[in-house]
């Protein structure tokens, strides 16, 4: 079998890390330490290997892989000697990446285009599309969003309703492809996208994959509803380095993340809660992120208790293995006919599509039960 | 129904903090914050009210509940207005609490006939008795641990072969009465005992119930193998003020609270990790306790990441609530003839009985689904 | 020597809880901690004595001072036994509180006069005012606030040139006591007030009492310059329940607050900074402030480290004593005939007038040494 | 000019980063930061320039320094790209480390010829003695420690009455060379020592570089008490890794490292601090320390509050620019004639020789007095 990945901003930071990472295990050079298709409890999916998996995508920018790779051992984020070691694994990796993101015009059938002649020149199976590109504003709506044929009039009109990941999001359906909504961006979560997913027998996953501060508030604020002690207020600070940072710095991308963020919380525990949730650009942290928490609960003859965490992490080695574990998994939901949004993959993203639980434990028990049934 | 709730330690800080919320909370002064068993996921499980329990207990200490509430309430435990409100109620409970810890000659006996007289007095259908006095040192092994009628035969010759907290599982049991163990003590961990709770068809319930940094524990150290992220230390420093600290100052009695608390991350995590507990009496602190905790863990391509925590809890706040749960959830398993160890209370503790797991959400998945089956 | 304190915002949490300080410590039950004037290194300067000091003062809110005591009991911040102790204490302050905050018109004779009432009815010898009143905005600049002549011919046609906390700076020095900026409010830091100040032989001082995540930083920023090592981010969250949290939950207000807090860094660090300064409203925390300081610098070979701190103190606990501090040494200043701003008093302040120094050891040797000169 | 700089421990982490630090600063490929003689301050003191240093020591470890500075690199300590740079410096400063420690007999002898040797052949001024290694458990007290005459007549019998660090200060002072304790260890802090040093005209300076939480504390607790807040409780938690942490894992060294550690608090805070202070290895962290304290304080009417800082820093980047400041400051002591103990070098120290103040902005106005007389 052989599958592939066709990746929405193939030379971003956690793009390159996934491409440096998946070389590096294949040439047994590191174990896949932070991938959960790699735990006993998902080995009997038989999933396809990470050996499978063939990388693609697009991405506007032209800077090589090399050099990218060569900036992210600088900070830390990828082991200087493994720059040497899998120079021709990258150079052959940069000659699939295509330029450009598609416009509106005729973008989707080019970016369909492209995946046609991937799958064809390299054997594929399956292929799975994963928007990485840099988080978009909430889109504007317009009523074509609830109507796939509406919708394909005003494409075929060259009329700008969808944002980038949305066309992309069409593209891969239009070319039998799976698709991944890995950032907050709206990508395939439109009605009309929906339709047009279920009508082409195709699955997709979203969104905005959770690495950090939100991993660990859905165990934490099950733990507080799970104990019946009444959370307050829950504050956190999210201190971002380099281009998601930069990116974020940006009011309009940063309200898509906040909204993405702020669903787990109110899903989640019974009471109101003061929620704040800043998110703030702090260039010198490269790729590392530092998020603080600061929580305020209410316990037995309303004693005011507190709770701190402070979570640092590097952000492109946390998302990295969940883009190849997505890539397998999704593979598995288009390979076993699920068509629509895939609920069981909500173990992976902040704002799951289809899913009411945000509670880890019972989002992970939900995926092994999905991926290996009894 | 009226089920009693036997205090072992009936003046310390958790028992007099649970005495107190329960009346508040029967006076309509107090919603039962932190009471698990007051959850929507267990309402179907019929357990006995709030209203239904009856307190009493045994202490060495002489000085009147009141004097330990007021205590409480300035040192913020206790809302300063319940003093006077339930005046009466205190001095109640009061009349109720029997002097003194069995010792080994005639401590069973004197024990269980206080229970018996308990039970007859007030008219209660069950009695549940809840160690909640000072840690104990590890015990001193005997063979007679392993067999009932030789400890049998031991007690009756007068020999000191039990620590006072397996004395009153054995009052407990003797006299039909389900127990406890609140604490790291010994209590019914030993096997002669858990014979005699299946031959007497008494259920038990323990160990050391985890309030504040196990209970972070018990979700944090999930979510890192779930996420297949290599956790490689974990440091934890608790300061605690007040009475627990005073007691785990004593250095034996700091090593049953850390065996206690080790045993989550052995059995949670498929790595080893190099864990270390600091157990700090801080004397200013009074009845609150931090702990700060601070993991190191390996991610995609040997990055390491670092998670920091720091839980500011009043210890009593936190478990007074658990001690009522706990009664009301052993009423009910004894009620349906559990015997022995009840597994399915492992939500509760940090050490618990015939269990290996120890993850929140399960565990919370599994008292749910005993409590209220299907 | 009996010594004026005249407070606006005289029913305030800070006010209120330095009343109920001065007459606890007057009456011997408790030590001014808390107080830097009772400090050995200031023993000499011959200060009134705390209890030389008589508190009078403007507010608009009416409740009662017995009132806002026992709400700062429930949140913690004052013992709960002192409302009974000091009631009569109370109520004699609470006569001498007057209504309002002056209007443009009128205000600054009224207010003018309620102070000579006060110096007169009391026998004192001298009256400091304080400003504790709530965060204006910051002023809108007019062109009278350069020359004091324009300035009063504005006043008396009644025009509204100036911010509350300026026009009280402009009554007390018409009526010859010493002025306190406590907020970041404008009040006497205009080239007209001060041209009034030092023609009238007045002192006053100011602006921003450093209480919590400033006064750190105050310290920390020096250690990092000693040290030669370069901060390069430095982000704060600041978390505020009560009546400060609500009044800096008005963008405006907060502006005039992270302008003040922003200047340290400026004026102690050699290299640019990225600062963030969030301050947010958690109105669950009470008279409680929460400061999460994240900081980082690089040292020796460009290697990056970090440092945090998180604060929790009880701003009118931290607040309070420092009234009576500056009420002792403002009466100091006007006795020893300082006119103008006192630069010596920057210790106190996060946004210092006259003073190009942020660092708090320097800040406390210049207090000592013009306050106790050899 | 040119000035020696003996390292003690010359293939240790700092050792080795003082070496490649000063080489890369020489080659202009980095300022130096963290070198405070580096500061404005301090620029009129005429110190040696980086340039004339010169460097030479011993060690008992044979890797060469190539090898360490790799190790070094790999842990994030050393920039990589200085490894082929500095290359060929680095192998001649191995040239200059001779092997071993000197033992208690000939030892000193030895150690000293190898100064005078080291002094003769790069035609030095003068050299500066620097101890870098391993921390040594406290010295069994002889009272041959109290005169000199005694101490030598014990040498020259061969009695082992001396640590090694001992031996190597007596060692330099013989050999008409200024010392320096950068460590815990004893070295020169022995009244016949002392004797010595006079009887020379030699500076000696230390102990212990403090570089971490004990700098934080420097600053911190003279905070509290011009503040006038009452600092009740201080626990630190300081997790090591590498070899530092490994010394330090030994019970008896970490005990000279905590009595070092434990002065300041007892000389700057005027009431009893209950104070904590745990010292862990943590292997994972390599040459990274993490410092958690925790203090508690008390204010105005005891309300009681809550500090807590979080130190994350690379140790040997942060000692290693300590190690060229002294360097340069010891050889302008010695060239100005002081003899004896520097007590103006109390800022480098967490138990400084001589001196009783540990705030950093009092030493730092010592300091910069001392080495720029007006």
């Amino acid at each position: 079998m052989r599958v592939g990945v066709w990746l929405v901003g193939a030379r971003g930071s956690v793009a390159t890390t996934a491409l440096v990472g998946a070389a590096a295990v294949r040439a047994g050079l590191f174990e896949p330490v932070g991938c959960v298709t790699e735990l006993p409890g998902l080995a009997a999916a038989g999933l396809p290997r990470i050996d499978d998996l063939v990388f693609g995508g697009h991405d506007i920018a032209a800077t090589p892989l090399t050099k990218q790779a060569e900036r992210l051992a600088e900070g830390g984020v990828i082991p200087s000697r493994l720059l040497a070691a899998l120079r021709d694994e990258l150079a052959a990796a940069d000659a699939e990446i295509k330029p450009g993101i598609p416009s509106p015009g005729c973008g989707p059938a080019v970016a369909a285009a492209d995946l046609a002649r991937f799958r064809e020149r390299r054997g594929l199976d399956r292929v799975v599309v994963i928007n990485l590109a840099s988080t978009e504003p909430p889109a504007t709506p317009y009523p074509e969003h609830h109507s796939l044929p509406e919708l394909e009039r005003a494409l075929a009109a060259g009329r700008a309703v969808l944002p980038p990941s949305s066309l992309y999001a069409y593209a891969a359906f239009r070319s039998g492809c799976a698709y991944v909504d890995f950032t907050p961006s709206t990508g395939a979560r439109l009605p009309a996208l929906e339709q047009l997913a279920r009508a082409a027998g195709l699955p997709y996953a979203g969104s905005d994959a959770k690495t950090g501060e939100t991993l660990v508030k859905s165990v934490l604020a099950p733990m507080f509803a799970q104990r019946a002690l009444r959370v307050r207020s829950w504050s956190g600070t999210n201190l971002l380095g380099g281009g998601d940072g930069a990116t974020l710095a940006d009011p309009m991308a940063a309200a898509s993340k906040r909204a993405s963020k702020g669903r787990l919380l109110k899903e989640t525990l019974p009471d109101p809660v003061a929620e704040i949730i800043h998110i703030d650009q702090v260039a010198d942290m490269g790729d590392w992120k530092t998020a603080w928490d600061h929580v305020t609960f209410e316990g037995f003859l309303g004693v005011k208790m507190t709770m701190q965490f402070t979570w640092q992490g590097c952000d492109s080695t946390l998302a990295a293995p969940l883009v190849i574990d997505l890539a397998r998994l999704m593979s598995h939901a288009h390979a076993a006919g699920h068509a629509g949004p895939v609920a069981q993959l909500a173990f992976f993203f902040k704002n799951p599509v289809a899913s009411a639980g945000h509670g880890l434990a019972e989002q992970y028990a939900a995926l092994t039960a999905w991926a290996c049934p009894e």
